[in-house]
């Protein structure tokens, strides 16, 4: 791992590789790159590099490996645990993406779409829109979020039920490899069986093998019709039984089903203007349902909701009426924030068990930490949680939750480990999650990853101190 | 690469790492293993190991690393490109899975299967058919392919169009690293972003970075209804054409779209028992369609191929119609062996420009090799077409065809490269095809197999000599 100050030399040789205008020395550019948005990482840069064309990210990493300078690569900068930031001591330099940002070709028959890793995703929704397709991803942070910083992290999100996460949408990827090297797979092939997959190590790399310059994604047929529906139900199993009905009556046309406790919805409907209660009555839990096909889905949704003994559910009659639901769960992530501080995870069960593990984890936590409020909401589909926990009201929320805020997640780590589940479900392993991913990982595993890390960037210059 | 002839202090070793009963020598029961099905490749070893645990086959690698004894991994042996026949030398031993082949756990809610490696696919689709779900991949191959084989070499087959290949398919592996560790990634969880995701190396890694023991699969909801059909079209542009028609109409419940041409229809109807032709014209191709959703989709099908003006059509009124049409794509590639010898290649280009690319090549072939017969058959729909180069008729076959063997496959995999295709769709590297991927191989991912080759198996002792 490079950690010395970079000279003026190394300087100058990496402003050549990008070219003249494609870099800055400003702090009041840097600043914004160098926070996250959730403000638990301050980090620090002389230099961002801002190339145009994967031509100028090679020669950048071929000048950044003869300097033994470090390089970090940021998209959006919407990263949740730490992985785009540059480390504080000032030792890396910051590559970012954002001027590749162009739409290179769409393939409708075929059902791809090849992008810069620049683009931003709500940029690749409309680009698919267009020409009668859609890509199947998405989540809150669409609209800064961009393609390479999806791939880098193996983003989720709320479609992930029906059409996996990133690594099932890529098809194809270009990336510059740490010894400068351009991985060019970007063809767009549906099937290839020619040696090792290398683009999957880049995928859910978080920039540490290469860094990501386009991808080939793929799109599906949109969908002529959409029936969204939000139901109160009274736990988590009742929600996964519902989950499995729905499934079977709709042949897998699920697009989503997010959980949403009580406690959730409520923060949302103190802190979100404009909001109101979905429902007339009152629930310990609630779930967000999207069906999508070729035919009109309300009535199936209606007769499974009553099928399955949902009392209180509301089916959206409009497109304004479902905006408005996917408002209550999209807006979560805002209504906790402005509450106040909280420890995040992210972590995933089996789906299967996740119901009784969301409950066991939630009562343990709140024992253990008198007053704690944990907040468990998501995709219960993907046996994926957001798994919160929250100071009590009225206290000073900091100054309960900074001397817990460790051991809370060393427990809610420990219990999914034991439960043979993930520490970070869809958020990736950054600087967050390292020591817990080298305390929790599987030997084995850990092994390989740092047997291929050495062997790929035998220079540590692939944004050092992240992930392994 | 090991390649001395192992002494016998180690091929003891070997066997008791097996444990007793768990190995043979007998060359009876060693020969169906050391020859492939299409009889191309015939391999030598002096002992199989047959492991009923995945303890074993970790003692087995630790035995072969102390001892630096090569281990070639085989499930059903229906390998095309001798991935699986140790070398002719009888310096590598044989790791044979077939005896690890429990069901491990089903889990229909969830929708994941945990299995051994040795586990044949057929069983697979039955022990999913008992809980009202389905396992969707198939190939002709599967009473004997293992899931093991399955993963290892990224399989294929006829519903990749709908379900992607064992890579979409896998949530999860159990595996025997090349230094003994085992690799435990075996939970099925839907969504795991920590750390490189290892299992994707494992996956279409053909027993060079490991060797696979176990497996969780992804699980579909059985559909209720399927629709079949045969359909006669003008050329394969057409084909596609009616492909994207019927993804629109349906939206994405077409499982399988196969293009088969006359000259392989006739190959079938010529070679194979009781089959007969499905429609009443004569066309110069066809496609078979299959469909399947929760809802009857024969309407919708007969209304779509009217739609798209295909004028000569059936859609099987039964489950026997279906299987007979089935049966007559599923028989081609025994109707080409019984017909003689050919030159088989296994070629992917992007989906849009397959159709043009088939004729375009198929002409150039046929030009430059004068009276050699195309057969091009397959995965329309994954742009994925089994591109086989047949001798002239009447004449000696394998006289015409040895010397030209070598010029034909250079040409086709050059015009392939040449359209940012790849010469190994869904077969794999092997033996068949290790020289040419070094060839037509993007240099960035070559340098990082071979890395990633090195790191993890220093020894070399993982099914040397293939892929890399």
């Amino acid at each position: 791992m490079s950690q010395r100050i970079p000279e003026t030399a190394a300087i100058a040789a990496l402003k050549e590789a990008a070219g003249p205008g494609n870099w800055t020395a400003d702090p009041e550019l840097l600043a914004p790159h160098l926070r996250d948005w959730r403000g638990r990482y301050q980090g620090a840069t002389p230099l961002m590099l801002m190339p145009r064309s994967t031509a100028q990210v090679a020669a950048i990493v071929r000048a950044a490996g003869t300097a033994r300078v470090a390089l970090v690569p940021q998209g959006g900068n919407t990263g949740l645990v730490g992985g785009g930031i540059p480390p504080a001591d000032g030792s890396s330099m910051l590559v970012s993406l954002a001027r590749m940002n162009r739409v290179r070709a769409i393939d409708p028959d075929g059902l791809t779409m090849t992008v810069d890793a620049g683009v931003v995703l709500e940029a690749v929704h409309m680009a698919a829109a267009q020409v009668g397709c859609a890509f199947p991803l998405s989540l809150a942070a669409k609209g800064s979020a961009t393609v390479g910083g999806l791939v880098a992290t193996n983003a989720g999100g709320v479609q992930v039920l029906r059409h996996g996460t990133m690594r099932a949408l890529v098809v194809g990827i270009e990336a510059v490899m740490p010894d400068g090297g351009i991985l060019d797979q970007l063809t767009g092939l549906a099937k290839d069986n020619s040696g090792y997959d290398i683009k999957q190590l880049l995928i859910g790399g978080e920039g540490t093998l290469g860094i990501v310059t386009a991808a080939a994604l793929r799109l599906v047929p949109a969908p002529e019709h959409r029936a969204v529906a939000w139901a109160g139900v009274p736990d988590p199993a009742a929600a996964l039984a519902l989950l499995v009905r729905l499934r079977q009556a709709t042949g897998g046309q699920v697009e989503s089903f997010e959980l949403v406790p009580d406690i959730g919805l409520q923060l949302v409907l103190a802190h979100i203007p404009g909001v109101r209660a979905p429902l007339a009555g009152r629930h310990p839990w609630h779930v967000l349902i999207e069906l999508a096909g070729p035919a009109p889905l309300d009535a199936l949704l209606a007769e499974t909701l009553a099928d399955a003994g949902v009392a209180d559910a509301v089916i959206a009659a409009s497109a304004a009426q479902a905006a408005a639901l996917w408002r209550l769960r999209e807006a979560l992530p805002e209504a906790e924030r402005l509450e106040g501080p909280a420890v995040h995870h992210d972590i995933a069960v089996t789906v299967a068990s996740m119901p009784a593990f969301a409950l066991a984890a939630a009562a343990q936590v709140e024992a253990e930490f008198a007053g704690a409020r944990v907040i468990a909401f998501g995709h219960l589909g993907d046996g994926n949680l957001h798994f919160n926990v929250r100071p009590p009201k009225g206290c000073d929320q900091a100054a309960w939750l900074e001397p817990r805020r460790a051991a809370i997640t060393a427990r809610v780590h420990a219990l999914v480990a034991a439960a043979g589940g993930s520490i970070s479900a869809e958020h990736g392993i950054g600087v967050l999650k390292r020591d817990d991913l080298a305390r929790f990982g599987n030997p084995a595993k850990l092994a390989a990853m740092r047997a291929i890390k050495a062997a790929l960037d035998p220079l540590g210059i692939m944004n050092p101190g992240r992930v392994v």
